[in-house]
């Protein structure tokens, strides 16, 4: 059969340590940074196979991390996957329960855990039965006797430092992340050898993340959140040097590592950015010019963060991804003939979710099944394909049944796409509110609401309502001494003057504080949880202003 | 099983139809220029996929071109593998038998033939049997009655300007294309959906040859070489705008193509970049301006090359591919830690063959099969491996086991690689001169006597010896007046004090010309016929300097 050679991350490694043996792997510790060359990373990830393979480790099993970003985290990167067997890395800020889930249904042999996160995991693991015959590894110079681990660097220490890398198939499970769960068990998402390289090749794009030997790579976000959103592979395939800010890194100990290690490009969600924001607009002074370009992702990128780097010469690049996608979809590059076009036309595009990563394709459905067009005004579900997309969950044919048709994935996310191609995030098909055959973005109205002074928090839901299927109704969370009923005077004109009538929720509430996911997103579920059976009558919305009914 | 969806062309087309419907693709004819829109050219392409459907090309069935690059072969770059089909660009230049052998073995069910080589594939198809069940459409606006060939826009007109596109597997059949033949009968290389994809993100990346939605990209390089190295792939997947120099373009053309289309990106033969030079050394004001980058391949390209275009602001890219890499194997990028190196240094780093792109593998092996060091200095075979690297040639087994061997192609090309990975060409397996033991490059010695003032052409070649096994002979073109005994003489004493004195050739044969291949190349093979069976004896060689035996 006509064809090239498997498609698999072996030539990344391979090419970072013929090509730049002597670049560096940095990584921030509590007692300082460590620094590893490539050649070095290259030997100490040998060793690891071969502690791995010495340890009963074979083709397709799954080695699990409980870990933050450091450098033995990235060793497990290349030296688990590179045998054949499949990195699992859970997140270990998901509640017990779903640790054990997720545990048990990756079926795990060996979790490579952080001597910080070793009370949660011990947390999770006490009396489970998922964790029975599951053996740790502390990350670290020294074992935790409570999990029963040796160290890290005794693990791999009597092993060589040579490795014969296997010739793996393509379609080779390498990796594997849950999906956080906002609803429902986690789901895992298989990234097969094929899928991390496709992904790499495609971030390493123009149109993705592109990054070259002169870059200094500084992934924030977690590597267990979709394997940091790919950046470990893509700074090896490009020979860049590597920094990984270790466990909770503050914006102080951030701004020390952009300075001190000349970091080019970092990644992370809008907290971090805005995190170290605060942090120089206190007064601290942080030399920001080696920084080029931050990536943004996970949320949105508000306009305004983006203006405040924008002075400070670096590059905010917006970009959507998903766990099905490994993750990136969509980065929000400035096409060519806006170049021209005024600051604030410019920062709109940019703040969108982006332009679509070639080798990918979608579509946009409505209600009725009918594409939407690109208008940046008609919304509908987002659709996805590609060469790194999965196209199924693991162990979840039910899922699979519900979430892709005709070979796409349904991603459950509601966008628009305008006249230039950027996709913008409206809401997620479980929050957008359907009301008189009209969809209302729960997440438009979300914004606005916090935009008025004195709210901190707003969500948005949709309950049940007997005439108009669902209307929405706003939960608030104000600070002390903020008059209340002011703002539910705002909201009910404020609203009334940016959108349809119908859209003004038919209720405000006021809560303490928005139930949030173990991702710290928006719990809208636990929030419509709250109105229970309480369906709204009718006569909240005026009729001349009512959605018509189909 | 886990994995994501194919790898397949279809979605580098959607993309710049649907984010880049107004950027053009700008074709030069002998009338003056065409212009298109992506929205006009992915009508125009799903016309030809309609009227190949209408035709009776099925799934896996192949269509020829004849062509220069234009905007209607590009139509066919798409139009006919995103239907299923295989493209099958021939090589105009190649002598008539070898065409008849290609069209015979591809089994090409219809031709795209450009009325400038009507003649030639008239010529070659005259009484040939092969071309019996072969249709022939002709280029453009007119028919060709000789061919019996309908006009291209007549073949297309009356069908629809929407295509559904189907899905297709990677390993379809996507492209194919013949390697000259320099020994033997030109061997098959099919190119799948998922190789060209790949080869398209490797392209792509900062490591390849990128391009970006503000580039306007010229491949002067034929679009029947290995798919003109995969630009018009690239530049599609970046939603450039493409420009396509047409039948025979002279450096004036070229000139005027780059000064009012605004040209950043080219590609083509060091001959190419040559004649542009000498055109503006003459005299011709051209503007560079736009121009960023040269891509330099198909042979070595000069230093002096280099530092011309540096003068002028143009960066020259060398690159080194094969027909069976898709093409790319190396880039000369110029790496960071070079950039405080001498210019000197820098030059002499970039004009070597490069560094190899993020998703191959290669290794260099000696007579012995052992890899040899990265020293600039040693040198062996070149294997290479990866996604976008053919795994056998098209119906010919016997060629499969000769140039593969676990896993890797053959390259036959004998190289170096240097400290800081830069590969080089020293010559090729079959030009390589062995020598009792040891192997003499071909290529270094030919480079020293060209380097002689009165030297237009040298070729060294191998020629069987009793003792030695082989010994190199000189075969010099030099020009009218020009004294020969004393180049014999420079030959003999010159070379000496620069290469070991066993490199030096036994014998000067003067020639009035170097018989070529059909791409241009030297064709040694010719050459060495010229001496037949005459085998050197012994005694040319000084005992004291003679290689060691094994």
């Amino acid at each position: 059969m006509p064809g090239g050679h498997a498609q698999t991350l072996r030539p990344f490694m391979w090419r970072a340590e013929r090509l730049y043996p002597d670049t560096e792997i940095v990584s921030r510790t509590h007692e300082g940074r460590t620094r590893h060359t490539y050649a070095e990373y290259a030997g100490r990830t040998a060793q690891l196979a071969n502690a791995l393979d010495d340890y009963g480790i074979e083709r397709g099993d799954r080695v699990a991390t409980f870990c933050w970003n450091h450098t033995r985290h990235f060793e497990t990167y290349f030296g688990v996957p590179n045998t054949g067997a499949q990195l699992h890395t859970i997140n270990p800020l998901l509640p017990d329960e779903h640790i054990q889930y997720i545990v048990d249904d990756a079926d795990d042999e060996i979790i490579f855990v952080d001597p910080s996160l070793a009370e949660k995991i011990a947390g999770a693991a006490e009396s489970a039965e998922e964790f029975e015959d599951v053996d740790f590894v502390a990350m670290g110079s020294d074992g935790i006797d409570a999990l029963d681990a040796p160290a890290y660097e005794e693990f791999i220490a009597d092993h060589s430092t040579e490795y014969d890398w296997p010739d793996l198939d393509g379609d080779q499970p390498a990796g594997l992340c849950y999906t956080s769960g906002t609803t429902g068990k986690p789901k895992g998402v298989e990234y097969t050898q094929s899928m991390l390289w496709s992904h790499t090749m495609a971030s390493q794009t123009p149109q993705g993340i592109p990054m070259e030997d002169s870059d200094v790579v500084m992934p924030v976000v977690p590597m267990f959140h979709v394997n940091a959103w790919g950046m470990p592979f893509t700074a090896a395939a490009a020979g860049a040097k590597h920094v990984y800010p270790g466990p909770s890194p503050d914006p102080a100990d951030l701004a020390a590592l952009i300075e001190e290690e000349g970091v080019t490009i970092s990644a992370g969600v809008p907290t971090v950015w805005l995190g170290l924001r605060e942090y120089i607009d206190a007064g601290n002074d942080v030399d920001l010019s080696t920084l080029d370009t931050v990536i943004i992702g996970g949320a949105a990128a508000p306009q305004a963060l983006i203006e405040w780097y924008d002075e400070r010469d670096v590059e905010v690049l917006h970009a959507w991804g998903m766990t099905e996608l490994s993750p990136i979809g969509t980065v929000s590059h400035l096409k060519d003939d806006l170049r021209d076009a005024d600051y604030d036309t410019q920062v709109n595009k940019r703040a969108k979710q982006g332009l679509v990563a070639p080798g990918l394709e979608f579509e946009v459905i409505d209600e009725d099944g009918e594409e939407v067009p690109w208008n940046g005004e008609d919304f509908g579900e987002l659709r996805v394909r590609g060469p790194w997309v999965t196209k199924e969950y693991f162990k979840r044919p039910e899922a699979n049944e519900a979430e892709f048709v005709d070979g796409w994935l349904k991603t459950g996310d509601v966008v628009t796409v305008d006249e230039d191609g950027y996709m913008q995030l409206v809401d997620r098909t479980k929050d957008v509110i359907k009301s008189g055959g009209e969809w209302i973005s729960s997440v438009e109205l979300e914004n606005a609401i916090m935009a008025y002074d004195g709210v901190s928090e707003a969500a948005v839901v949709g309950v049940p309502h007997e005439r108009w299927q669902e209307r929405p109704v706003a939960f608030v969370v104000v600070a002390d001494g903020v008059d209340r009923e002011e703002i539910v005077e705002r909201i009910e004109t404020g609203l009334r003057e940016e959108y349809p009538k119908w859209w003004v929720p038919d209720a405000v509430e006021f809560i303490d504080e928005v139930p949030k996911t173990a991702t710290g997103k928006f719990s809208k579920k636990d929030l419509r949880e709250q109105y229970g059976d309480q369906s709204l009558v009718d006569g909240a919305v005026p009729e001349d202003d009512a959605p018509e009914e189909e």
